[in-house]
C-alpha cells in the first residue's frame, strides 16, 4: 500500500516526517489553512499552515509546562488569559488549579477552536467548563484594552509571523503589564534555543525591558524542531523559578514542583544565547 | 540545484530528514556501513548503518553527559574504559578530569576510529592524549576477562542490534561489575523514552540485578529520537545522582553540577515507564 508522509520543514536544511495514517479535517480559515491528520507516531496532529501545533501523543509536556508553572509560582491565580492556544490543551491544564475562578480565552480564529472541539476533544475537553469565557478576538487588542484584570496571562501562539507576530513585541509585553494584577505573572512560548536563538534573546530582551523578574525555562516537546522547547517568564513580584506548593492537588504526567524548578538550570550554551549582546 | 537530503527513519512511522551539502566519505568495514556526511543544519554527521551516531553541531551534549555524571559522582576516578565511543568525542569529555590516568578505548571496528580521526578531528581530538589506549576489541569479551580494573565504565554503544545487542545483556553487565574497583560505576546509554520504553525498562532492570544504585537520567540531543535520551547509570557505593564537585575545573557546554542534579529528575510519564510491570 502507498504510504502517506507528512514533512515539516523546521528550517530550510532540517524536517520531521510524520506516516499519515488519513486526513480527519481540512479547511481555511481568513486566517490560516487549518488541517487535522491521523498519524501513527503521534496520534492525532493539529496543523496550522503545515507547522505542527500539537499531537494527542505528546500534547501534554507543551500544556501542562506553558501552564503549571506560572500558576504554581503565583500565591493564589483566580484569573487566568490565555492568548492563542485555541485547541484548549492550555486551559484544560489551568482549570486543574482549584483557586481558578476565570479562564479567558483569547483566540482570533474560531475555526481553531470549533475544530479542535470536534476533532480533538481529549485536548479541548476543558474548554466546556463553566469557569470558561471564550472569546474569538484579537489578543494584542484585548490586553491594550483591559487594565489589572489578570493573574496569570499565557502567550500560547503560533511562531511569530502572521497575525503572531505583534504577541513577541514589547509593546505587546506593555500592554499585558497593565493588564496584569499587581502580583501577574506572562508565560510566552518562545521556541527551540536549537533553531531560533534569535527569537529567544528578542522575547527575553523585551520581556526585561517590561518586567522586574524574567527567566527562560526549558522542557522536552519531541514533535517540535530538535525536542528542546523555551518558554519565557516575567513575573511583577514573585520569583516564578519556586512553586508555591510541593504536592500536587492534580495528576500530571511531565510538570512536577522538581521538574518547575529543574526547567529554569539552562545548559551554558542556552545561558549564552541569553548573555550575548 | 537539485536538494540533496538524508532521512533517518527513527520508526517505521517517524523520520528525521537532514538537507546534505556533500558525502566526504563512504566505506563498507567488516560490521557496518559508516559514512561521514556533511550537512547544513547540524555540520559533519558520522553515520553507521544510517543511523545518526553523532554530528559535529550537537555532539557536546551526548558526550559530556555520558562522561561528565560518572566521573563527578566518583570520588577519584583513575581508570576508564569507553565500550564502543570510536569517534572519540567520550574520550575527549573523560580526559577534562584531571584525576583520570588511563582511558581505554575498546571498540570493535577500526574502521570507525580511522574515519574519525580522519575526518572528525574536533571530536577524536583527545585519541592522541598519551593516557589514551585504543584497543580494537570486543567489548563484551574484554569485560569478560579483567576484573578489579576499572573505576569507570562507559558503554558508548550503537542501539541494540547487531554486534551491540550483547551490551544491552545482564551478563555483559556482571562482567562489568567484577571488572569495576569497589567503588566503581557503569554508564550505559538507553535510547528515548519516547520512541524505546521497552529497551529502557529491560536495561534498567538487568542494571538493577547487578548493582545495588541504578537510576536514569535523561538530556535534550535534536539529532536523536524525539530530543529526550536516557542514560542508565549503576553504581556499587557512590549516589550517582551526586556531583562531587560543584566547580567544575573544566568548561563545558551542556554538563553543569546542576544539569546533574536535574538530569535524574524524571516526569511522570517517563517514571512510568520505570515503575510498570
Amino acid at each position: 500500500m502507498t504510504q502517506l508522509w507528512f514533512a515539516e520543514k523546521f528550517t530550510d536544511n532540517l524536517a520531521l516526517s510524520l506516516r499519515v495514517k488519513e486526513t480527519i479535517h481540512r479547511e481555511k480559515s481568513p486566517f490560516q489553512q487549518i488541517e487535522v491528520v491521523e498519524t501513527y507516531q503521534f496520534g492525532r496532529v493539529l496543523l496550522l499552515d503545515g507547522v505542527i501545533q500539537t499531537t494527542t501523543v505528546d500534547e501534554f509536556v507543551y500544556h501542562e509546562m506553558i501552564a503549571h508553572v506560572a500558576l504554581s509560582a503565583h500565591p493564589a491565580p483566580k484569573r487566568v488569559a490565555v492568548v492563542g492556544g485555541g485547541d484548549g490543551g492550555t486551559v484544560r491544564e489551568v482549570l486543574k488549579h482549584d483557586t481558578v475562578e476565570l479562564v479567558r480565552l483569547i483566540e482570533i480564529d474560531e475555526a481553531v477552536v470549533r475544530v479542535s472541539q470536534k476533532y480533538l476533544p481529549e485536548i479541548a475537553c476543558g474548554l466546556q467548563d463553566p469557569r470558561v469565557e471564550i472569546a474569538i478576538a484579537d489578543g494584542i487588542a484585548h490586553m491594550a484594552e483591559v487594565t489589572d484584570e489578570y493573574d496569570v496571562v499565557l502567550v500560547d501562539s503560533t511562531d511569530p509571523v502572521g497575525a503572531a507576530a505583534g504577541l513577541f513585541s514589547k509593546e505587546f509585553y506593555q500592554s499585558v503589564h497593565r493588564a496584569l494584577k499587581p502580583e501577574g505573572i506572562i508565560v510566552a512560548q518562545t521556541e527551540s534555543p536549537w533553531t531560533e536563538p534569535g527569537i529567544i534573546k528578542r522575547v527575553q530582551r523585551a520581556l526585561g525591558q517590561v518586567f522586574p523578574q524574567v527567566y527562560l525555562y526549558l522542557c522536552n516537546i519531541p514533535a517540535y524542531p530538535n525536542g528542546m522547547w523555551g518558554f519565557s517568564i516575567g513575573s511583577k513580584v514573585h520569583d516564578p523559578r519556586k512553586p508555591r506548593r510541593q504536592n500536587l492537588s492534580f495528576s500530571t504526567k511531565y510538570y512536577t514542583p522538581a521538574i518547575h524548578e529543574a526547567a529554569f538550570l539552562l545548559p551554558p550554551f542556552v545561558q549564552e544565547i541569553l548573555n550575548t549582546d
